[in-house]
């Protein structure tokens, strides 16, 4: 959402826009060819509207539009759109001496603005798609520049991958919510030691939303829901054992 | 010197190392060849020696290596190696609130065979160079098959490139020790709250070594120097400020 706006907004300085896709899509509006987007042309949304401007920059902008956003369904800060079992899993992990991470194909540093604030999650334990940075002494000082040229997309295989490059081992428990998922689970389930690999179902159409074996791009939970049934892995319905989901949810 | 020793092990499965540098260098215990080797002769050598194995096997050889492994000069487990007030410096500051990080021009999956149990630094906070790999579920399992192919060369700029991907934000404190860190300290340096950016200047040929504006690729400490003084940052000598260098001295 974050990055469609980002396009409407840069779009002045971008004329080509217009008549390029994915941009011309998302600047008309036009669902049916929204729908259509690949990964690779959200890669491309992401890095011509992440790229050009310092990290530092990058955070306070991504900080500015949170504090104004509304979702658009739920109506109220996306930063509040939090899954209220899962962050108290989280809590729960870690006073029990888990260091707890957030793998997910979303950008890195846009999701590293609000991950301590929202998960309490620090900048370094994100892992998430990222794109090159050149370091540069000049007139905004000591940074990186952003640039819009994608160095790793963190879904499906990307996942243990960048696992294996960032954290250095293999991590003993993992949730999925979709078929990107599937890998780091599968990577999980690997180790030799005690582990758990689970899934939140998303099967709740009234409180949130409902999707699997139909869903789209990275909507879909079909290979995963498989494998998580061949190998007896957790799958949580969000509809039979949430009784909350939001944390602003009466239970 | 684990890269060079893999090279002789690895030579009977790469005839063609007998004719290609640096391998042929390394082989035959070429001197001046090997002293002309290049930043990228070393990642080539890097990339083969790590590549095609999980990286669990990996860290395995290399633990296995460091058990047996003598320094030549100092005669005594490389792990023994390390900067006695470096060590107590890292603890001083992770009992003060820190979160500690190697940030290294060698292998990150190297270093992190040993980095727990010799610094007190997780695999998860060790930067350092690195190569491709590819997941795999197979005969091996689930595990990550390590490919011969570098994907960051930690030096340079690459060492702020890389802190700001895998830490996602500005560190307050860095050590250096070569002009492969400037960066990394102008990064520092950078920032807009307190500070410190410090050198340690191997001054010491007696009990270690010496070596600044004249010393060899990775191990030249000239423009760093000149940046040090130009900006007042702290250098330590260690011939002058540190009484015992290795944790077996005596003081």
């Amino acid at each position: 959402v974050f990055a469609l706006e980002r396009v409407r907004v840069l779009a002045p300085q971008h004329p080509e826009w217009r008549t390029t896709q994915p941009f011309q899509a998302i600047l008309e509006g036009d669902q049916r060819a929204l729908g259509r987007m690949t990964e690779h042309d959200f890669a491309a949304v992401i890095a011509a509207t992440h790229a050009d401007m310092t990290t530092t920059e990058f955070t306070q902008i991504v900080q500015r539009w949170l504090s104004d956003a509304r979702h658009p369904r739920f109506q109220q800060p996306c930063t509040w759109c939090t899954y209220k079992p899962m962050v108290e899993l989280l809590g729960f992990l870690r006073r029990n001496g888990f260091k707890t991470y957030i793998v997910s194909g979303g950008g890195a540093d846009f999701i590293r603005a609000f991950s301590e604030i929202t998960y309490g999650i620090p900048p370094e334990q994100v892992i998430g798609s990222t794109g090159k940075t050149r370091f540069e002494v000049g007139n905004r000082g000591a940074d990186l520049v952003k640039l819009p040229e994608v160095t790793s997309i963190d879904d499906g295989p990307g996942k243990p991958v960048n696992i294996g490059e960032r954290i250095g081992r293999r991590p003993i428990l993992a949730f999925g919510n979709a078929d990107g998922d599937l890998e780091m689970l599968q990577y999980v389930v690997g180790g030799r030691g005690p582990h758990l690999a689970a899934l939140v179902h998303h099967d709740d159409e009234d409180r949130e939303y409902a999707y699997d074996r139909e869903g789209k791009r990275w909507g879909r939970l079909d290979k995963a829901l498989d494998a998580a049934h061949a190998g007896g892995w957790t799958v949580v319905s969000m509809r039979s054992d949430w009784n909350v989901i939001f944390p602003t949810d009466n239970p």
